[in-house]
């Protein structure tokens, strides 16, 4: 008890604030999230896994930012344990599990395990070796991780160092690394936890009497011993150390020494080699990367999600939070920050992005399965379509989140900065999310040289009958006559126009520069990104286009509610046309005198959805214990939560310090002598563990 | 010992690819530093300091990222007194110590002491009073802190809430918060360290009975006891807890519950009331906030290396790491990734923005201390293109720094989300800056303010004579007809002529809304935000401009160096206009068609800039113990160093973990019991310090 438990927030105060803000709207939000929600009964799984796990002291959350790295593993591992547990004591699906994941929001050491060990297992393995490793792998007898990149190749696969070299007479394989950059080095799971592991090294047959690299191939094999966990004979295993986020999982590095594997280990359902060293050519090669694909869907439905939790805390707070009197007014009151137009043009876009990604996302995984669905039937004719959509859009929607959380966390002002503000997570957590999986300034190559392709079909052949849905837009401009100038103020659909006109210029003018003029295709690459970027756009605005103003919503929502979004589709629209202005006027999609209506009708968008803006996000239905913020609590009781973090939940207020410089102590009273032991063992690393060090320890 | 020993990373080395970067340039470094960083001997200086410091083992960093927040507070303390405790030994002057802040890389708790305490004691204290506080504050007897933000008011200054009252009978004031978001907020310093304090409250003066409130006003007082550093009955005080970055700093809260200061402590150089209560107003409004204006110059100033360290790390980095084989090659050998246009294209325009920021923090130095020196003569003609000039380019220079820290990030792959590559530090500690001393979106209103005030005063008055420098293109702008076509592809001067041409007809544009059209301001902060920033590009470019075209570089470089420079100045114009090519046709700086030369005309200068990437860095002299980064290390052993600190350095490698998730033991031996009275301290955040637990905290 002290004074500061009489004092209250002075007015007005925000559960009051977000009240009104809710009532004035109008805005049904429980209705919309069913419409945006429904699949697969995501609300009701969310309230079902919440209730379990929300009250459990281990994912109580208020702690984490103050643990050091190495315990936030502890920590994570320890939680994962339990998460398995309850899976099976409450007989929860895989999907339960990944909700679980999900709201305790952190990637965990088991995470590679469910994702790509289980996917590589199941997709890769022939049926003697899924009679194998499956029931081991389901019931989490194993823990498994994903081995491919390594310290000197990340997104060029191909080049991975790593050798799996066949030994003829033993009739197994030799797993070796032949320099230090060939170290797997990332791969998640790998550093301290998991005890088995795909591994992807390149296939070397013997040949007339030298080695023969048939590119690498992924096999699986136990890295770690069951009851010790230490890493096996030949192999070299640890956690490569502290990153920007992902404190709790443990990515790591490998080195091989001649560490041998039986021949089982190659996971041959697409390919393999024969007893007798003859190698099984694999019948379409972009199954074998099916995972990746897969993981890239994934991502791209995960974006609303991500940037959601950060557009949600920043409209919630930035209501309640004031900030100056109106200029021009006569009342001294001031204004509520999110009510400045300087303010809005930050938020309300990302807004209406998170739709825009939600759209989109649902539209990727209707996608997936069906591509999946046709070629289990033998039919791959849509694959190379899901693979450029899926290497653009994952290409441009992470950008947009990554590059959006961190707005959104400026628009919070100083608190932004503060831990409390539930900021960090999302932001450090999703940095990695452009990279990941593919770069995003390189994967965009991979869609652009499908446009490219598609562009020379259309050139070659004018029936309208054959080819990939994306060819009528390429069709229409080749047929058109000059530029085209979208009414995009007046017309919806010509906003969609102009988005697929500009993609299909781009696409044009790569085709003319690499097929016509035989540029080489390093000098294109500015041009190749500008080109997956603007058709990714293109399908954001068209999958969010088809949702408004296709079939009726489904499930329905109000008719309010519907003009609401209507306007949330032309703010995207219009603002991703602000950010690239020129490339819509160079192509001819618009006159250059149109641009200078864009800020003002984008403001008075704004203003039309501004009123919504709280009840828009709230649809999204992220819970507190997920936010974990302060400023962005359902309830909009932000000082108080703001003090409790502070004033009654801050470790290091505990202690009193020293403050004079003359003295060595830090901690009052606790002598120089301590101080001193205390601070050499924080900078040498051997602090909290100086009993266990081992001996090769030179840290 | 293990087999790791005897590999070393595959061909070619790092070593040898930096060695070749430099031979092959030519360009001569070392010349270049001593033009970049001659004023104030800073390489000398840089050169003696980091001899003293770098081989102490409290300066270590190898294992700052594995340490709790509570713990970097330990070792930030621990550092600053070492650092005072050098000064004293050596000798060092102010500029010395702080050289060594720099070097070091953190911000410490004892920084506000040395920039905000003493700047207002110096500014603001009249001669009494800094005889009084001026010895004790040069001798570090006492530690001071600055404390004006608070919880419910940071940008708005004049809505601070905490209340100084004066006391007519006993001559004192009484410091109160009436409410908990009057409790004051983020003070750095504060939180833990120190033991007084410069409080920004509002004067109240009873006035016939009832308070008056004459603004905010600057006080001194003692909030902690000098014995044992526990705060003074009548406050509260304590850390905010973590935030983004500043682990080492304390930022801190405070509340007041009538806290008795003397008549004395009001800060009365300029102000201050007579012991009968009357209020003495300051001759210039201006001089109060003297010490913002100079905190804003000096972030401009620091802009330049804020964004040098990640661009040295980027471009050292990026020239050894090797992806892939040329698509159109017959070699299988990979290339730099720097010698993709793709990569280039968001790191070789950020290498010349750090040129840019260095030109314009040289001429924000001038401008601000001849300005300082008008001032000291009573002459306060140029304050306010000072505040303007600072305003708006600590609003760009802070925004260019942040983005640009992190997409040097994202270009490093998947190694600039590891510790390992320096880059934690200078991200998060760089992302406040947007935000501190005024927020960027925010502060740009008075830059806006001002240009629109220039342009009234040139309708009115066509003497050239009258006003202020800016007016010059003001009047330019006014007396032309109509669009100029300025050819920015062949004539420097053109790109310069471009930038003012836009900015002034931003500021007519926003005159017309404002003055003529009478709209509000609100309505208005958009296109104000803009024009802020078009006019502070133009600064940039005006002053780079000034440097490469104007008088000979002093001190001189070579020719060939100098011709270099030039093609980094056009980098940074043109990709400047690229970001904005909107803003340039809708005003008639430039027709539309000029707009699609741009990328060609980037990329063909940035082939002529990246042979000397890595010198054009190199000449900024970062040193290794600064950058801290395994990635940019100026030796290019790139991957030795990664493997050091993953291998030998990583704390989390000492222990075993078990992983299997039906024991829940977490270290390997440790038993379920211990593990979970460990997560349970972890959770609730009474790891570490157990003992020590006061009666209060309930956490």
């Amino acid at each position: 008890m002290d004074f500061s438990d009489e004092l209250k927030p002075a007015d007005p105060q925000g559960p009051d604030i977000l009240r009104q803000e809710r009532v004035s709207s109008g805005l049904d939000a429980a209705q919309l999230a069913r419409h945006l929600l429904h699949r697969d009964g995501f609300l009701e799984r969310q309230a079902k896994i919440l209730s379990i796990i929300e009250k459990r002291p281990l994912f109580n959350k208020k702690n984490l930012l103050n643990l050091a790295r190495p315990h936030r593993y502890h920590i994570a591992l320890a939680r994962s344990k339990e998460l398995r547990r309850l899976s099976l004591q409450h007989g929860w699906s895989l999907q339960d599990f990944k909700m679980a994941e999900w709201l305790v929001g952190e990637v965990n050491p088991y995470s590679l395990h469910t994702v790509m060990f289980m996917t590589s297992i199941r997709e890769q393995a022939n049926e003697e070796q899924l009679k194998l490793w499956q029931p081991r792998v389901d019931s989490w007898e194993i823990i498994g991780c994903y081995s491919q990149t390594e310290l000197g190749h990340g997104s060029n696969v191909r080049g991975v160092e790593t050798q799996a070299i066949w030994n003829s007479e033993t009739k197994d394989f030799t797993i070796h690394s032949p320099t230090l950059t060939a170290a797997k080095w990332w791969n998640g799971s790998l550093g301290r936890t998991a005890n088995h592991a795909i591994i992807i090294a390149q296939l070397m047959l013997p040949e007339n009497g030298k080695l023969v690299s048939y590119g690498p191939h992924q096999f699986v094999a136990q890295i770690r011993d069951m009851k010790t966990n230490k890493p096996l004979e030949g192999l070299v295993i640890g956690d490569i150390n502290a990153k920007v986020g992902y404190a709790g999982m443990d990515n790591g590095y490998m080195l091989f020494k001649n560490f041998k594997i039986p021949h089982s280990a190659l996971l041959s359902r697409h390919t393999g080699i024969t007893l007798d060293g003859k190698y099984i050519k694999p019948k379409n090669q972009a199954i074998v990367y099916g995972s990746m694909t897969f993981v890239r869907a994934q991502i791209i439905m995960d974006c609303r999600m991500g940037l959601g939790r950060a557009c949600t805390i920043a409209v919630r707070y930035l209501s309640i939070r004031r900030q100056f009197a109106d200029r021009d007014g006569s009342s001294p009151e001031e204004l509520a920050v999110l009510n400045y137009p300087s303010v809005q043009m930050r938020v309300l876009p990302l807004l209406a992005t998170v739709y825009a990604l939600h759209y989109t996302g649902e539209s990727m995984f209707n996608l997936y399965w069906a591509t999946r669905s046709s070629v289990d039937k033998g039919d791959f004719s849509r694959l190379a379509e899901l693979h450029a959509a899926s290497s653009g859009l994952k290409s441009c929607c992470t950008l947009l989140v990554a590059d959006g959380n961190e707005v959104c966390r400026r628009a919070l002002g100083g608190h932004g900065f503060a831990g409390a503000s539930g900021m960090i997570p999302i932001t450090t957590d999703h940095l990695d999310k452009p990279t990941v999986e593919g770069d995003s300034f390189m994967i965009s190559q991979q869609t652009a040289s499908y446009l490219i392709k598609r562009v020379e079909s259309c050139v070659k052949s004018t029936e309208a009958s054959v080819g990939e849905p994306v060819d009528h837009h390429i069709r229409a401009f080749l047929q058109g006559s000059g530029p085209r100038h979208y009414d995009i103020y007046n017309k919806d659909s010509d906003i969609l126009d102009a988005f697929r006109y500009r993609f299909a210029y781009l696409a044009h003018k790569a085709y003319q520069g690499r097929v016509e003029q035989k540029q080489s295709w390093t000098s294109l690459m500015v041009s190749l990104h500008r080109l997956s970027q603007a058709w990714s756009e293109c399908i954001l605005i068209e999958n969010f286009y088809n949702a408004m103003f296709g079939a009726r919503p489904d499930p329905p929502i109000a008719e309010a509610t519907h003009t609401v979004l209507k306007d949330v589709f032309r703010l995207f629209a219009l603002s991703t046309i602000d950010k690239q202005g020129t490339e819509f006027v160079v192509s001819g999609a618009l006159r250059p005198e149109q641009l200078a209506d864009l800020t003002p009708t984008i403001q008075r968008i704004m203003k039309a959805v501004r009123p919504h803006a709280v009840p828009l996000m709230d649809a999204f239905s992220i819970p507190d214990y997920l936010l974990d913020s302060a400023l962005g609590r359902y309830d909009g009781d932000v000082y108080r939560a703001m003090w409790q973090r502070s004033h009654l939940e801050n470790p290091l207020n505990v202690e009193i310090f020293n403050p004079d410089f003359r003295s060595e102590e830090i901690i009052m009273g606790e002598g120089e002598e301590t101080a001193r032991k205390r601070l050499e063992a924080m900078a040498n690393g051997t602090f909290g563990h100086e009993q266990r060090l081992a001996p090769r320890a030179k840290i």
